[in-house]
């Protein structure tokens, strides 16, 4: 295996025989996912960042890797700052740095399955500035020095059943077809893997901790549709399932088939579908509408069945969360428990369940200072004990066929201090003013972002990340296009006004580096509600997840009246929903975690 | 006088005349103005709109008013539905609009120095869309059949002295000129005309309310100007003032001016430029670097002379209001009082402190049902009487040599309802949730609008329009490019972080239309604020404004122990700052108004 250092040596020397001077490697896959599989994470092989946002420009002399805040310290931890240098979005952009940094003249690759067409343009007008030219390549030229690169996977589809989806795949594409027509286009491009899966009622296993198979798609004005997806993947059971109405090709076969598209009008969401595929109808003719994906608000907004398998999902998942919970209460104060036993027990209790498919992502298991470090990944190298008075921060959730689940809890290992009591309870009454806010239609995520903040600004604290993300329904565990989160942050899609049915995380932390950090996080199901007199109709937050707040941690002085009732009546939730599942000691220490604030 | 439907008509033959098919009426000037002297009144002249925003767009078959949230009663009582459509923005753009109304293939006329460059790339696409054409007339039509037309105003300048100023027009251009160099550019257009004020130290006459003069200007990178005005505005005082490093040319001269600017690097704010300085300069062949025009923030952050002096104007103008508050609680149970004598009492009350220069804005006296007008004006036809158990809003301003006021009360003549004592409490809540707020560097307004609207969310209420606009030092009442305003809205630039030394309102309101209007406000500044192990450096707000809240209308049960000291010293700090210039019953009132709330 070489060294990072030898792999950025062999990179530079191919793009020397590419004759460009530059190179731009971002983290994502020709479906622009979030989470992308092992033959496509080309910035983990090249710089050993294992984070999952961030990308890097090589030039002949300097080299640059571009974080947001959740990684400013995992990227110091994991890049060697020799031959990297750290950049920090979104207060620099790659269009920026190239705009300063490349050599006048100067050449810079980029693969244009992996970039938005808006990214392009403002890379090529940056480097214009600067007399310098962005140019496609044909083939990544860090694929020709990854000797060892994983073949993409050959898992085979399986049928996502109309009794968990709430609705076939046909009556989704007949709703598709409509807006088609209503929008005068031919044709829907789908890019997306959730967005296939969704569309399909399929599932895959293409990538990990999300259930996708790496497919395109074109939905038809007429309700058909073209599917492209490696043959090998496809069983009788799936075929028979997708139906007529889906024809089935290739998935090599997607960019011939744009070709065939000249003069049809084409909606292509430009978020979600990457330039080479802009570039290949414009090529063809065709006429291209730049929209929004058509599946991405309908995915967003759950139907009364996916709502009852989130909540059944989430009530199995909060019993494996209790019995770990319950577990570390014992285990740990022995000195008994690490951060890596801590994530294998933790996934052992949910494999208990028999249900679990996976994970939704790499656990976040944090003891002590490594609980600061905001998407941390506990290895052999950094694996802490959980220490007695220390706090250890778990963040985790699984993939069940009937709901996607993330949870984050915040626990003490013996004595809390004063402070990080105070922080806690500074961060869960953020939690509980997001649980319990109220608004009207319209309002966006970003208009109830501060009411999380706001006790911690009062002592002049915050966090550098948001304070919620979409979740799918056994689907991407980070799924739009609602979020609660600043708006115009480098995480934007604050625009979208939040609407009954859709399901977010509420999740405000707090983190001091080098010595613990603390987050809340539930998740939320946005609700219709009444008040008297009311002039605009009403939306507010059902909390769906369900697992005991460590009460150690609370500053009780510190609460509302009204705030001591939420964590009251939301711990006899938590009892009725997670008790009857419990026996034996992990039941006894369930009601004393669950019994009324003192 | 020809009647709106006469001139309505009278602009399509002018059309016709000057073959076009359509035009577009804006309500600004030259200098993309929010308030505009009378010769640019040529909206209201067309349609008998008297809002202070607001734009129109005539077509052969039909014409279209577009205004926003706050004057939705207003243009359907000032309007002629019969030959006008009323339109909302931003729900309908004008360019939507027109893409959906101009008959295919049409002419539409704009003048160009009436519009900003974004907004004709607009209109021009979506016209285009309809094979239709915008096209720039090189004089404005209505200007051709508004025979009154009154002539632009030849006030005089007045010098702004430094001790007022804090800060020499010199010293300002210095630093102006710093920046150009830094940014590699030779000048930059300076045309917004509080902008121009600032710059140079001077004041004006020539719009109502807002202590300007039409002019244009050019800053050098070399710390010298070209001034442009008409040169009988110029006296022997204020030429003296602006020295030799100012070039003095008449206002008719800039375009021309523009045009000798060829291979020039020069600086120009699209915003706050028109689409014709942008045309001057592309034909002149200069270099055009669009960019915020660089005296708006150190305009917007005001120094300790100017936070001197807006807090001296605001003792001075709370007497005034305390005066009138008191008068109003006397008079008005009589039935002695209505909408247009209260404003006329306000007004002298203000007169008589000596030091009035002008109103800031045209006073909002809104009895009852006519409170619920956002941005009412009170005329002859629609004066109403202060009757008792009514409510009523007044929200006024005055421009003084050291400050700039605006501030709104609402009482209660007799006795208020139980509703609009608890409505009148949650607009009390939210106004105390934004002047107590604690918040981070960097935090822009639009995550601080939700504080003022939270307890009317939580009843089904809130209101349309901003919470708070950012003001100027004896300059304009609205003053960005800081604001508290949803992100997104239509009055943008929410994007801006607040920082130490800016002013902004604090008014959340509530309206209920056809029965009564609520809104309290008072101007804040930006503060740096201090919290025991803080992270941040924080800023909070120092209310600037004095007068009683009435307290009449507050529900003490609805408020919070916080929120009542709050009430209690803000009051008490009304009378310390107000209270020694009062004598008499107006005194003893003022005390009883701000004695503790029971």
């Amino acid at each position: 295996m070489s060294s990072y250092e030898d792999r950025l040596k062999a990179l530079r020397e191919q793009l020397k025989a590419d004759r460009l001077d530059g190179f731009v490697v971002p983290l994502t896959d020709e479906h622009m996912s979030e989470y992308v599989g092992s033959y496509a994470q080309r910035l983990a092989w090249l710089t050993g960042f294992k984070g999952s946002a961030g990308s890097a420009v090589v030039l002949p002399e300097e080299a640059a890797i571009f974080v947001d805040g959740r990684y400013t310290l995992q990227v110091r931890a994991q890049v060697d700052g020799k031959n990297w240098s750290y950049q920090s979005v979104p207060e620099t952009s790659i269009a920026q740095w190239l705009k300063e940094h490349a050599p006048e003249g100067a050449r810079i690759g980029y693969d244009p399955w992996l970039h938005t067409t808006t990214w392009v343009e403002q890379a090529r007008a940056a480097l214009a500035e600067r007399g310098a030219e962005l140019v496609p390549v044909g083939a990544n030229p860090i694929d020709r020095i990854w000797a060892d690169r994983p073949e993409p996977s050959r898992a085979r589809l399986v049928v996502h059943p109309d009794e968990l989806a709430g609705e076939s795949s046909a009556a989704k594409r007949q709703k598709l077809a409509d807006w088609l027509r209503e929008n005068r286009a031919d044709a829907a491009v789908i890019a997306a893997l959730d967005s296939i899966a969704w569309a399909f009622n399929v599932r895959g296993q293409d990538v990990e901790h999300t259930p996708v198979a790496l497919a395109f798609a074109l939905i038809d004005a007429d309700g058909t549709a073209d599917l492209f997806v490696a043959p090998e993947k496809i069983d009788d059971e799936v075929r028979k399932h997708l139906g007529n109405g889906v024809r089935l090709h290739p998935r090599d076969a997607f960019e011939s088939f744009l070709g065939t598209l000249g003069g049809k009008t084409i909606v292509v969401d430009p978020e979600r579908s990457v330039a080479a595929v802009f570039e290949a109808l414009g090529k063809a003719g065709a006429k291209i509408v730049a929209k929004r994906d058509p599946t991405v608000l309908p995915k967003a907004i759950k139907n009364p069945v996916e709502i009852a398998g989130q909540k059944a999902a989430q009530a199995r998942d909060g019993a494996a969360l209790a019995r770990f919970l319950h577990w570390i209460s014992v285990e740990a104060p022995k000195g008994n428990v690490d951060e890596l036993s801590a994530e294998a027990k933790l996934e052992a209790f949910r494999r208990e369940t028999g249900m679990l498919r996976d994970l939704s992502f790499t656990t976040i298991s944090g003891a002590g200072p490594n609980g600061a470090i905001v998407h941390y990944r506990s290895t052999p190298e950094t694996n802490r004990k959980l220490e007695m008075n220390s706090l250890y921060l778990v963040d985790s959730g699984g993939q069940y066929p009937d709901g996607t689940t993330d949870v984050t809890r915040t626990v003490v290992i013996g004595k809390p201090t004063a402070e990080q009591k105070d922080r806690f309870t500074r961060v869960l009454k953020g939690h509980i003013a997001i649980a319990t806010a109220l608004f009207p239609e319209g309002t966006r995520g970003c208009q109830l972002d501060s009411f999380a903040r706001q006790y911690l600004w009062q002592a002049g604290l915050d966090y550098a990340h948001g304070t919620g993300h979409g979740v799918g329904s056994f689907l991407s565990v980070h799924e739009g296009p609602q979020r609660i989160s600043p708006a115009g942050s480098a995480q934007s899609g604050g625009d979208e006004p939040l609407r009954a049915g859709m399901i977010l995380s509420n999740e405000p932390g707090y983190y001091k580096t080098g010595e613990y950090g603390i987050r809340i996080e539930n998740l939320v199901l946005v609700v219709p509600r009444e008040a008297e007199g009311a002039e605009k109709k009403l939306l507010g937050f059902e909390t769906l997840t369900f697992a005991p707040i460590d009460r150690n941690l609370i500053e009780l002085d510190m609460l509302t009246d009204a705030e001591r009732i939420w964590v009251d009546s939301y711990h006899r939730k938590v009892l009725e929903v997670v008790g009857p599942q419990l026996d034996g000691e992990a039941k006894a220490w369930l009601e004393a975690q669950c019994a009324p604030l003192d």
